[in-house]
């Protein structure tokens, strides 16, 4: 658990000889303008040069099944977002200091989709900028500074919010009224992955009472060394946790304590929000619960950059008389284009449904799996947010780790694009498109089944 | 000097009850859905529907010279830019764990723009975020923590960047290791603003060695309390301080200092680059110096959230070996080709040129209606980053803050876009797309006129 490698899945450019000399080309240009801080993905990265809709088709035209980017959550390249943003760009694109409808009308829609108290919202560019802001505003709003936030949380890339973002490894710094609390286990990593939902079920109280008394330890703490705590932030489907969705509601007891220690709960959205875990637009509804403020990015304008931070009026009230916020690009005409066209679309095309029924299927065809392969430990998650845990052993769970890297590659080689997470990086992260269906999950479920019987053998 | 609205040129919501009731409906919708800490621009908030080139119009399809915007700096909605985010758009938008020549070609063609030794770009959505990021290169390469900013330096909005950007209100904490100088004094503000470039030339290594002076015994504050200094960051052009140009290379004793002392030179370009200035494509070349790490935003993709830190590949170092950076929209297709097309449009309309040629054309019709009009005290700036001074009175430069204020709303009422900066609020500050040329300096040197004979009768 302490040590994981610094970033899951990447490439390593002490073997970049071993690439084809184009490729080789492309990697030097890189290394040379861009540096030392960026990084590529697989054993043989992926050159890609056209998406269309849950494809990404690579520089000589073969076609790779995306069942990873949870940006184009609409579809790579949706002709409506591509018109809408087209569309605007040529009329009018400038700043929110200056009248315009556009902003309002795609608010209320998309405040409509919120419970009734969180009922304003502010942009951003990033969800690192929305976490940023975020995190302003509860400290505004509580008068502390302690934020809490789970083992291998990732947040965002900004100063304040990197240091909050224990995935970005151990050499990164954490705040120092940053205190981290283990990530809630799901009690599905049972010995036998077709079991799951009953497990979850029996064991659900239990993974509320453990997260919630970590979070008691973590505010504990914070009482004896004098931080005023101010909130506690997750990522409402721990992606980088390892994935976990169940049990439904298991937030509470965690979110009560916070808040009766005076501090308010933020739901980072940018990964499960906008319709992925199938049963609700919000990863946080799943809980049964409403968050203090909730921030918004990735898919919501389907790679155009824009993001959000939605909260209840008196929460921002204290930070809006305090600070003013001006976001130059954030909330443009086009970026409201781009996200308006995005809600229709998941509205008109069912996408939440259809994420809700895919997933279904998936994860039953990976518990199918799971009965003869013996390595996958857990098959958990929500809607199209899937995570399979690979073990060694299914009785003591230990981490399956170099196999899981194996197979990650192994199905980029049979063009098939997924990664993996968790403390362990043992845990396949599976978070395609959302128009992704059942033909596209029966041609998952084959490959990675050849995948897993190729690496076996 | 020591106080200062809230912010300049804004809105005053509690006098919502005189504008026409379209626009108190979408007022009212605003307050609503967007919250407290949202302002909109003059008296009379202005509703736009659509922009082309220097133009901007209304609800009722009335023009407006735009003489305000440096983001569409290539002018509102420019054809060519339109063309590349579209056509991108609908090909390919991802992010750069993947190999792409797109984001090559433009790294290449961006740095060929800077001296050598500034030979790497770390991509970014918002000069936010790219000072944030500079920030925390800047910390990891000297080991040092203190930042030193201009009394009313603007510099973005993450938590770590306000608390660094002064402008931005007293009510705002300043970071505990940033230290507050005085921005640089042109030496032009004298009683003609005719004689202003003579003058600037006499004094100009005065304003050099005030401005070390002040930066000096910020060092030697920072010692006294331990503070290791990282660096000083500046706005090139001292946009919110009030617009300094002059003379050419003051800023070089103060670099020197900072370098001395352990620090690095953190250029924030994100207001004068990409040609504004005219002179050069970035602001710091006017003072024949290379930064260590240079920040590039607004212009960058003439409204598309794009945004970069360049650097010196031995400063960045040290951050690349600690900490990994990955933006999700960063860099992505679309960004780097809106960001293309700006830089290929610069030089094909020769921009850099137009703002040159542009700007001394407006100075000098400034500088002439100085000789009517006692109130203006300086005309200063650079290319088409132009401050006008408002003085009460030419021998103790006593600012004319009210006046301009109801200057920048008679202007508006004329249909010219502007605002005002400077710690007083009595800097025009005129910053137009550079696509403005002579016949748009005459019309809005009319406007003006008759806007200031107007107020003055």
């Amino acid at each position: 658990m302490s040590s994981y490698p610094i970033m899951i899945n990447a490439f390593d450019p002490s073997r970049a000889s071993e690439l084809p000399e184009n490729e080789q080309a492309l990697l030097a240009r890189r290394q040379r303008v861009l540096g030392p801080a960026y990084r590529l993905f697989y054993e043989h990265p992926v050159h890609f040069v056209r998406g269309e809709g849950v494809w990404l088709y690579d520089a000589e035209g073969a076609a790779y099944l995306d069942a990873y980017n949870n940006v184009p959550s609409v579809g790579h390249c949706h002709p409506r977002v591509v018109e809408a943003i087209a569309r605007q760009a040529g009329q009018l694109n400038t700043h929110t200091r200056y009248l315009h409808s556009g902003i309002l009308d795609y608010s209320e829609m998309l405040l409509a989709t919120f419970p009734g108290e969180l009922s304003q919202v502010m942009y951003t560019c990033t969800g690192s900028e929305a976490n940023d802001l975020a995190v302003r505003v509860a400290r505004q709003f509580t008068g502390g500074t302690g934020f809490i936030v789970t083992r291998l949380a990732y947040h965002g890339v900004t100063d304040t919010i990197a240091a909050m973002s224990p995935s970005l490894g151990t050499r990164l710094v954490l705040g120092p009224h940053v205190r981290v609390v283990p990530a809630p286990r799901s009690a599905g990593a049972a010995a036998n992955p077709v079991v799951h939902a009953a497990a979850a079920a029996d064991g659900g109280p239990q993974v509320g009472r453990d997260f919630a008394a970590g979070v008691e330890a973590a505010l504990g703490q914070m009482r004896r060394e004098g931080i005023k705590p101010a909130g506690l932030i997750v990522d409402t489907i721990f992606s980088s946790d390892g994935v976990f969705a169940d049990p439904p509601g298991f937030l509470q007891d965690a979110v009560a304590a916070v808040r009766r220690a005076g501090g308010v709960f933020i739901a980072d959205e940018v990964q499960p929000g906008f319709g992925r875990t199938g049963d609700s637009m919000w990863g946080f509804q799943r809980h049964s619960l409403v968050p203090d403020i909730v921030t918004l990015g990735k898919p919501m304008g389907n790679g155009y950059p824009v993001a959000a931070m939605v909260a209840k009026p008196d929460v921002l009230a204290p930070f809006g008389s305090h600070c003013r916020y001006f976001n130059t690009f954030g909330g443009s005409q086009v970026a409201m284009a781009a996200a308006r066209a995005v809600l229709e679309i998941i509205r008109e095309e069912r996408l939440r449904e259809r994420a809700q029924e895919t997933g279904h299927y998936l994860r039953r065809g990976l518990a199918a799996l799971g009965e003869n392969f013996e390595v996958i430990g857990d098959v958990r998650g929500a809607g199209l947010f899937i995570g399979v845990e690979l073990v060694d052993d299914r009785a003591t769970l230990s981490p399956a780790t170099r196999f899981a890297g194996e197979l990650v590659n192994e199905l980029r080689r049979r063009r098939v694009l997924i990664s993996a997470a968790g403390p362990a990086a043992n845990v396949l992260k599976i978070r395609p498109p959302l128009p992704f269906g059942r033909a596209e999950a029966d041609l998952f479920l084959e490959t990675l089944e050849a995948s897993l019987a190729h690496l076996q053998a």
